[in-house]
């Protein structure tokens, strides 16, 4: 065997997501691109916004001399003062330029932060239902995921967190709003899980962090507030990316943000930049960072997630199925009416349907629907998963 | 203690360079940016070509619908294609798409290489002088790090190489264009190298993999045609990217080749696929992949490369330095006249010389100059250098 045998295991467990994504390839080639319904990958339909693009025009007309070369490893000092006045703005807490990494993507930046505080068998903490990627993270860097099952609406389950932590616990992983559920977290379950983390702490002796993955914060529906986890625990770290917000997935640009409440600080810091460095990051795209810096409170125009979320929602929840209803980001995670959900997931696709199960989310007998797509995707779904529910007497229970 | 262990200790081992950039920042700030001779990174002063420039407007001019989405893993098909031709035509091997992987750099593409082949206490053969982040790389993977000497001209010791092979070994890396020295390996010892690997290969009885990190390979001079080391082994993986040949460090723009002879093939590129998925990097940059696919053959120009090394060779020679004459890259990597390098890097220091000593790069008793500079940069710092000649008596031995 040549490669790595931990990869060649790692292959074998193929990610649904893919495999899902790989099947719609081949319907399409069939059917034809118009005639497959695509919800298998989260991979947003929107331009990004006209101030990007504008901005991207500005640079191209008139360049800055030696804008491609390298910078420091944590980024330009203009974009990260950009985002840590945002931040302040936010939390009315005092970030500065030290406290922000500039990074390629949320991936990236996450795998930083577990190279930066695990060591072999450290343990995160992920509630489930999860994106599976995380695992792959957390195990690159020696550590181990500890999943923790969430409550039957997907909220958190503080009881199962508190007795999941112990000796081993480094971290808590929080994704909100969360792939696959599109669930937030509220603000009273970050007061509790912070109160949660600081007694911990005392009692076990060490730091435990709160690392949250916030790649969907800005798609938030129904007016809702995204609590800000800053503000309920001091060794926080945000993880995030302008990959949905502005529309640029493909760009890999994201930063990460260290609570300036956080103990040890400089050290923290400087394992974070060293950790870009070394995993052979070295530094976020240099263009997209200077794009991005003034455009900290731009975004796509989210009410068109919302208005695809309503849409596609209501008409699930007419035909019978059972759906928690998403607040953010643009998934929704039905319950399959049987209990093997995989076999459900291959009824849809015989309607041209592609959804992801739910085992690829640690979360057998669900599916997830990705809905960044055009609405006429979503309109063209509908007989099919009508004709479906119909056919498992999803509207009578 | 808060972050990893393993990273703390790496902080501690500091990187040369990065100590060297951090002194020149602050001599700068005493004796201004004009006045201090920063030698310490390799940074191309160099604006990228104005094919690239061009390339840019156009696409902001005319920005393609979904060019900043996802795409797969591995890179757009048509930048993938080109690179795949280029090649081919370079060796006269079926290089095609699937051979092709972008990356995030060239560093980006190492780590994913040793992601996919090591597992823990693989052995990677470095020849010395080397790159250092190279062991992080390696390490990161859980694999070690083999160091042999070159010979005093930096020619590779292909008997050091042989002994060095092992139960252990999984693959040797060989940089060439080589930094620190800016020695090009030749054909004769890629002939030798490939032969040796392939004996071995079957006197183990596994596959032993050669990595070539070509970062450098069109920043050479004298009109030496470099090695297509694909030609002289069939387990071969090119890693390289448009850093240093387009001038785009900050942009994270590379790929990865591996060769049409390669066994298990498709097992490899899986491998591949996953662990730049995995490692956080998802994709190369969207839109740099667009850019460079069409200017496979273009890059920045070398000549001005040539001329700094004439200028600095033959200046520093005259003083009485003793150098190797490099044939590519930018960087001159001469011996320092007391065993104490870092003593003597000081000694630059006090004529606001910055340089890095050689322990940086696994070499004592050497220092690296990195001259992608101005040439007023190295005009002016050549008195300096001729002082500090005199004071050691250089040009009298």
């Amino acid at each position: 065997m040549a490669i790595s045998k931990r990869v060649k295991n790692a292959l074998e467990g193929a990610s649904w997501v893919r495999k899902m994504f790989e099947e719609g390839e081949a319907l399409k080639r069939i059917y034809g691109e118009d005639n497959v319904f695509d919800f298998s990958l989260g991979n947003p339909n929107l331009e990004p916004p006209a101030s990007l693009k504008k901005a991207l025009k500005t640079l191209a007309d008139q360049p800055i001399s030696g804008m491609h070369r390298y910078m420091p490893n944590s980024g330009y000092s203009e974009t990260r003062k950009a985002i840590a006045q945002y931040i302040a703005e936010e939390s009315d807490l005092p970030f500065e330029e030290k406290h922000i990494v500039m990074t390629v993507g949320a991936a990236g930046g996450l795998n930083v932060v577990f190279k930066a505080l695990l060591d072999e068998r450290d343990e995160v903490i992920v509630p489930s239902p999860y994106f599976m990627e995380f695992k792959f993270y957390i195990e690159n860097c020696g550590g181990e995921i500890r999943l923790v099952e969430t409550y039957e609406d997907f909220s958190l389950n503080l009881k199962a967190i508190e007795d999941a932590i112990g000796d081993r616990t480094k971290a808590i992983l929080i994704n909100s709003p969360n792939n696959p559920t599109g669930t937030i977290y509220d603000q009273e379950s970050f007061r509790q899980l912070g109160d949660l983390l600081k007694r911990k702490t005392k009692e076990l002796g060490k730091t435990l962090y709160l690392i949250t993955d916030e790649a969907y914060r800005r798609i938030v529906f129904d007016q809702i507030k995204l609590p800000i986890p800053f503000l309920y625990y001091p060794h926080a770290i945000r993880v995030t990316s302008h990959s949905k917000d502005l529309s640029l997935p493909g760009e890999r640009i994201g930063y990460i943000a260290v609570s300036p409440l956080c103990e040890e600080f400089d050290e923290l810091i400087s394992a974070i930049v060293f950790a870009n460095r070394t995993l052979g990051f070295v530094n976020a795209p240099a263009l997209m960072q200077r794009l991005v810096a003034p455009l900290q409170k731009n975004s796509i125009n989210i009410r068109e997630y919302e208005e695809k979320r309503n849409l596609f929602y209501n008409a699930l929840k007419a035909y019978g199925y059972d759906i928690v209803k998403p607040q953010g980001a643009f998934y929704l995670f039905p319950k399959a009416p049987i209990e093997d959900e995989v076999a459900f997931v291959k009824e849809l696709q015989s309607k041209r349907i592609l959804t992801v199960p739910g085992r690829g989310f640690g979360k057998p007998g669900y599916f997830r629907i990705a809905y960044a797509v055009e609405k006429k995707t979503i309109e063209g779904s509908l007989p099919g998963f009508k004709e479906i529910a119909e056919k498992y007497g999803m509207g009578r229970r």
